[in-house]
This record gives C-alpha cells, sequence and structure tokens, in this order.
C-alpha cells in the first residue's frame, strides 16, 4: 500500500498528509482580530496548508503588512466583515472560511443568507468534530456538538453520509460508525429516534452509504471498548472500534464535546458541513491547537 | 471545626467517616451470584459498614456459610429474591437494597409494584451518581444517568432535593448545583427546560431548597471550570466549581458517565433515590470498586 493511503491516526499525521500532498488552501478569516485566531492563522500558513485572506480592520491590517503570504481586506465591523467573506466564498476566491473575533449568530446569519449566503438549498447544515482522547488508539468523529438541536432522521442520514467522506479522506476504508443511545434496547415509546436508528441501519446494509458498517443503538462504552461489549454480552460488527459517533441529539453531543476536553485532555477539530466550502467556528474558549487542528482538517476535506 | 465535618473530597474519606461514625447498615442482596457483587460485598463487610443479608441460590448460601457476619436467605430465581427482598425492606429488617446477577427490569418491578413495592406515592424515582475525576478537585454528583428519561419540573426539582441531601451528608454546607445545557441561553422555543430552570433558580432564591446555590442554563464547562467562565465572559455564582450536575435528559447524563469512566479515569457511586431504602444498582460492566463505593455511598445516606 503506498504511503498516502495509511489511515490518519493522529493530528500530526494529519499535518504531514497534507504536507505530503502539497495541499494548501485559501482561507478567507472573518474579523480576525484576537490572539488565539491569528496565532493559529500564522501556524497553519507557516505550515503551508492554508494561505489566509483576512478580512479585518486597518488596525489589524497594517500589523501584517510585512507579511508577504497574507493577504487583507478592510471592513468596517464584524457584519461587514461576514457579508465580504461570505461573498468571496461565493465568488470561489477561497477555499474555507474561518470565524474569528464574531459572534457566531452573525457570521451564521451571512451564510445562511437565502440570497447571498453559502447554504445551498436543501443542504444540512451540521457540526463534525473529530477528537484524539489519548484513552483511544485512533481518532474519533463525531457529530453534532453546536448545530441541530434534535435531528431528523434525514439530518441524521446527511451527518452519517459528511462523517464517512470525513472518514473516507482519513483514508478509513470501511469506516465504523454507532448510532448512539443510552442503552441497546430500541424504545420507540421514549425515544423515537431509536426506531429511525433501525431504519437507518437497514438501508445502510441496502448500500445507501456505500462501504461502511453503521450500528446502533449502541452505548458509548460498547461502542469505544471491545470489552465493555463483550461484558454486556452485546454482538456488534463495530466491536468496540467505532471511528464515528452519531448522537440522538445536541445536548449529548455538546456534552461529549466539554467532557472530552476538559476532564480527557483531548484534542479536537471541528467544522462546519453542508455549506458550499467548510467553516471552521471554534469558540472563544478553544485552543491555538484546536483552532490550528480545525484548519488542518477543513484543508483535508475541502474540495 | 470538629473533624467529621470537614468536607468528603474522595471516597476514601467517605469510607474514613463511615469507620469514623460507626456506621453499619444492613443490606439485602438480591441474586448476588456473581463474583464483582461478592466481592464487593465481602470488603465491604470487612471495611464494617454494611452488614449483609443475601438472597441467593442454596448453592451460593454453601459457599458462604462458614461466615458469621452473612445471613442468607434462599431463593428459588432472580424474580423471587427482588420479592423476598424488597418485603425485607417494606419490613424495615434492611436498610439498604443492592441488586446482584438480576436484570435491572426484574428488580423494578419488585421495587414499583404497587401493592408490595417500596416507591411510595407520588415519590420521584431517579438515578444519582458520585465522582472522583482525577481532573476535578472536588467530587461531583450528577443526575440522572439511569432513570428518567426526560425529566418534568418536579421531577427535577425532587432531583435537586436528593442531590442537596447528598452534599449535606457528605458536609457541603452550600452546594453550588449547576442545571445543564449545551449553552447559557434561554431558548423556550427548541428547549424549553431551559426555561423551566429559570423558574427552579426563582424558586431557590425564595428559599425552596434551603442553603444552597442553583443556576442555569450553564453548560459543562462554564460549571467546572473558573477559567472557561471567565474566557465566556460569564458570571454566575457557581464560580465553575459546580458540586452537583443536574443534566437536562438521560442521554446526556447517560453519556457524562460513560465518557468519564471510560475516557477520564474516574471513579464512581450511584444509587437510585425516591424508595424507602436507597437502590444499589450497578450494571455488570461496573468495577468491583464501583459497587463497593456504591454500597458506601448507599451507608452514609440511608437513614
Amino acid at each position: 500500500m503506498p504511503e498516502e493511503e495509511k489511515t490518519i491516526k493522529d493530528f500530526e499525521q494529519l499535518t504531514g498528509l497534507l504536507k505530503k500532498k502539497e495541499i494548501c488552501k485559501r482561507t478567507v478569516v472573518v474579523w480576525p482580530e484576537e490572539d488565539h485566531t491569528q496565532e493559529a492563522i500564522l501556524q497553519a500558513t507557516h505550515e503551508g496548508f492554508i494561505s489566509p485572506i483576512l478580512v479585518c480592520s486597518e488596525r489589524t491590517k497594517k500589523i501584517f503588512a510585512d507579511r508577504e503570504a497574507l493577504q487583507a481586506v478592510t471592513a468596517e465591523n464584524p457584519e461587514e466583515a461576514s457579508r465580504i467573506a461570505v461573498k468571496i466564498i461565493r465568488e470561489q476566491k477561497a477555499d474555507i472560511i474561518m470565524k474569528g473575533f464574531v459572534n457566531t449568530d452573525v457570521l451564521l446569519r451571512a451564510i445562511l443568507d437565502k440570497e447571498h449566503g453559502i447554504l445551498p438549498r436543501g443542504a444540512v447544515l451540521t457540526h463534525i468534530t473529530v477528537t484524539k482522547i489519548p484513552e483511544y488508539p485512533k481518532l474519533l468523529f463525531f457529530t453534532d456538538a453546536a448545530v441541530i438541536p434534535y435531528p431528523t432522521e434525514e439530518q441524521r442520514k446527511a451527518q452519517i453520509k459528511y462523517v464517512i467522506d470525513f472518514c473516507h479522506a482519513f483514508n478509513i476504508d470501511c469506516p465504523k460508525i454507532s448510532l448512539i443511545h443510552c442503552s441497546e434496547k430500541v424504545d420507540v415509546k421514549h425515544f423515537p429516534y431509536t426506531d429511525s436508528y433501525n431504519k437507518i441501519k437497514k438501508e445502510t446494509e441496502s448500500g445507501l452509504f456505500g462501504k461502511c458498517v453503521v450500528d446502533g443503538p449502541l452505548d458509548l462504552k460498547t461502542s469505544c471498548s471491545t470489552e465493555a461489549m463483550k461484558i454486556k454480552n452485546i454482538c456488534s460488527p463495530i466491536n468496540g472500534e467505532a471511528d464515528a459517533l452519531i448522537f440522538p441529539d445536541i445536548e449529548a453531543g455538546n456534552l461529549f464535546y466539554k467532557t472530552i476536553t476538559l476532564f480527557s485532555h483531548a484534542e479536537t477539530a471541528a467544522v462546519l458541513q453542508g455549506t458550499l466550502a467548510p467553516v471552521v467556528l471554534s469558540s472563544r474558549g478553544d485552543t491555538i491547537k484546536s483552532k490550528f487542528y480545525s484548519l488542518a482538517l477543513a484543508s483535508l476535506i475541502s474540495k
């Protein structure tokens, strides 16, 4: 097997792959008026996998004037910066859009604008994270920690499709996708989506998502620990080695994100999918590293 | 302050307190036909904080015949064992009930039986866990990881009351209780319980729960990290130092339980509350330590 087809197992291998493939994506950054975003951009530019276009204040433009690798467009405020950045994506002058010191609401309004936005009609906007948890031997993808409160069956299927695309980009040949629930029982009365999980499984078997394994309802332990699976006497093709977790709702997804970053020393990268270009939507609490990794993820998966 | 009033900060201090107070609770064990339950009972008996009554098979009774500290009653099967154990609690011949190698459904049926069960009319049955996570400097209580799918406002208030009782038993003078959500915004449309959180906060301020702090909606990071709270520009009396987390639904609570045990090296103890006596309802996947700590927790909080 040629080296570039090896499965990516951590973030170092991800940036290594970007370098090897000589990937460099044009990245428009909305209002990068704070240190963490600036630092992540500079690092990613230095690594060579992005070429940034800042939509920033006059002051920030001046600060970076001596850096040849950085293009800058000035805007008066975050609202204008959001509109300009979205326009740049529509005109295909950039491949990735990254949020800086802007309220998420403001940027999302520009992204979702029916006339001038970048979400195609009928596309499902969702949030996908990939994490390296020290206690887990591989990367783990999950959705949705930030956008869809209670996914419908159609939205869930879109989430699965995106996640499978991501897994393929990471050279995971046959991704194992776990549909998460608090137990392994289908319970139509209290948890109608467990029934929907069943339908999705059947559609998977008839080839809807291509080469992959989808199973559920499964709980986190059964999904991510072969030992736990055996103790519970469960038999699943996931075999405690899930590549991706589809969470039942945003409370579960968001809590998982925050628990592993706060209590499990997890490293994370995250983007929005569904838009014309991946959106790096890190929040103020995220580390420079997390923003840097998110840029790396976006670079790999942007078309 | 006398030593016994010091706040309990880990499980070692918990068993220390039980010894100091010379607490020893009569514990009826339902069908202890497997190693982990037996080992936990033997350890807790040896430590002196329980005195067990096994409702077991003839075979298990014989195995323990030489142990003077162990009483045993024989039963034909898990169903009968469940009914006998519940009857022992009703007759006030035991203070704690512990599940052994029985399906949860079977034991719950006996517990919830309207005529012969041990859940008083109108009482709220819920699951409470206390955990020591290495990355968090104190014990953390949370509910509900196992019983109530989507708590109503009344159920949530019952959960808060139980949790406050637990905190007091651990000598936490003014417990800080965080009402968990994926963000800090009240959103009546998508998350009606965030509005209910507001009402509960107001009732707390008018003294409903006694001396305590209740705040929410707050996310996990804002609840458990002062730094994260500051970065997000949030001002909360919890101050990133929550003693207890009230989760919006079972998916969130269950996922938190499983994430911290699988990925954060957390130790846990858990019981059901609402019944005439605390129920230790560990599952097959739980460690001996976790069952032992659950017995310690039940011993401290049983009346």
